[in-house]
């Protein structure tokens, strides 16, 4: 998508030399950034610090820590080590073991001296099969859209940031949104601010503007009496992994959201690529939810009146934090789960 | 309660002249400051930029400020005026019209001469009356606590701030938490943190700190997923107005909360002096609910490094945000209403 009128995806390989870029997302809004990755550590790194987020831009991250990897040795010892050691980056995401496993399965099959270079146009054809497939996820969600959209501005509402910031390009939840905006539907994005790491406020909402989507931002809080007052007509969030019957596993919050748009009958949509459905997940009651530092809900980070960032404590100095990062949406919540391949209710998504 | 080892109510009147004292909830948790309060301008200031906040608080700071609108006349004309400016200061709270309209009947009762004096004694009147209704919140909670606690630490989740902050003393939903940890009861209080103006982070978490509650603050997106895993035993929340049928108009997000509760079969309480039921008001419908400044979503205050208060924003400078300050929790989801006369459910609450 465009910032600044130049067209961007969130990593790429540079063409002269073993290196990929990324943009620091912890950065924005207030600094784009980007960052030369030349090394598997330092991808680690940035998947684990979250200077790259989002399922399925974590995925090809992990594919290109993988190529990375083969720069320093080639042996299958190595690339099993390598590859543990992404997978581990980051506890929750599916797709940053999918693509690792890949990457390997695929890499295994090839002769040592051939792997180096292997890896690095397998990673970039993971990268363009995610573009391809948020496309289409664009193109359904766009057909649902037109379907529900009325005579009236259309109001979506959004939790986290699922945008084309949290994949290679277009993003999974924002893709329709995208997709109806660029069709010239009335559409209006409700954004929740998504704490404690405020991705919606900061990426959500930055990508968005930078694409001319008119967005108000809201506090978590919010989103349950907006749909009270028929102010939301759908909400669409990512997800981190989907299990077979449906179950959702998304950002802390999800949940709530989707107890309040069935409380007011407003369709709950869940879009991804399909490898994010964990064909070995039957239930989404036993997902490993990842609990990072207190620190995140004890401090903010933003921009002062000067221009400067700030980092400031919230809370008092003596009392604690705990953390949870993401929740489980159960299927009976979820109307349907929006993939490249169509749109699905939780009861036939086993046959998407 | 106790701060820093001596008692403080919230508000009281200075014994030697025409003025009253508040604490300024607004400088929280970061410090301890006392505001003299002496004239009805003055207490209307304090009132709408909530350096006095909380139902019950709101409603002694109206009485004084009718008090303190003596001070200038006590005509009939000016006393109604002064009135009508009082309840026009926050839309939402019930109790401010209640203390401001019982004071005004009372006092066109009396001979203008004697309307200061008469005026000051019955503001005293009203706050000790919240605190002794906020005692037996306290008591009657209890009781409720000590039926549903097992050998195990007990864990309620709170929402935004209706502790001794919120009152002239005591607190509603943090009296019974209060009157279970000096009864010696094992518990733990999960402190959403309370977006956008972050009271359960920076008012409750240090209230709950001063007196040595155990306590964790957690993000409003958390509570969902804590009670899914069994983390959560009681849900106590305050209000700013209860309907006759039990709908519960509080802080933004209470909603939300409610609705895991029910979903995860947890006891959902709101604990609220009488006067807080509204008998003109038949459901939570029609509640107008107070728009807020989109700076408060936009914004955040905290302490840097250095111990300096700062002022940060936290969403992109283009984006705009909306601020609903309230909701209404539909008396469907609410298990019962703890007041000073005892423990109601919703269809009995109308016989309280």
């Amino acid at each position: 998508m465009f910032v600044n009128n130049t067209h961007y995806r969130t990593i790429w390989p540079n063409s002269s030399s073993r290196m990929v870029s990324i943009i620091d997302q912890t950065k924005l809004p207030f600094c784009f950034q980007i960052v030369q990755i030349d090394s598997v550590e330092k991808m680690i790194h940035a998947i684990s610090t979250m200077q790259v987020r989002g399922a399925p831009l974590i995925g090809a991250s992990a594919a290109y820590g993988v190529a990375l990897a083969m720069i320093n040795k080639v042996d299958d010892a190595y690339l099993w080590l390598a590859a543990k050691q992404l997978i581990a980056s980051r506890p929750t995401a599916v797709n940053l073991a999918w693509a690792v496993n890949r990457m390997v399965a695929h890499l295994t099959t090839i002769a040592p001296a051939e792997r180096l270079h292997v890896a690095w146009q397998e990673a970039a054809k993971i990268a363009d099969e995610d573009v391809e497939q948020n496309k289409m996820i664009g193109q359904h969600g766009l057909t649902l859209i037109q379907r529900l959209h009325q005579h009236k501005t259309f109001n979506i509402l959004t939790h986290c940031n699922a945008g084309w910031l949290a994949t290679v390009d277009f993003g999974t939840a924002l893709s329709p949104i995208y997709a109806a905006h660029d069709a010239g539907l009335a559409i209006h994005v409700w954004v929740d601010e998504t704490r404690p790491r405020n991705q919606g406020a900061s990426l959500t909402a930055w990508e968005l503007g930078q694409h001319g989507v008119p967005h108000t931002v809201i506090s978590d809080n919010a989103g349950g009496h907006l749909m009270q007052q028929g102010q939301v007509d759908m909400v669409i969030v990512g997800a981190d992994r989907v299990a077979v019957n449906g179950d959702v596993c998304n950002k802390i919050g999800t949940y709530l959201k989707a107890l309040a748009a069935y409380d007011n009958q407003i369709p709950f949509y869940a879009a991804v690529p399909s490898p994010t459905i964990d064909a070995e997940l039957a239930h989404g009651d036993n997902i490993e939810i990842e609990e990072r530092h207190q620190d995140e809900v004890a401090y903010m980070q933003g921009h002062t009146a000067d221009g400067s960032v700030q980092t400031i404590r919230v809370m008092p100095a003596e009392s604690k934090a705990a953390n949870p990062a993401f929740d489980v949406t159960p299927a009976r919540l979820v109307t349907g789960i929006i993939t490249e391949k169509g749109v699905f209710t939780p009861s036939n998504l086993s046959q998407g």
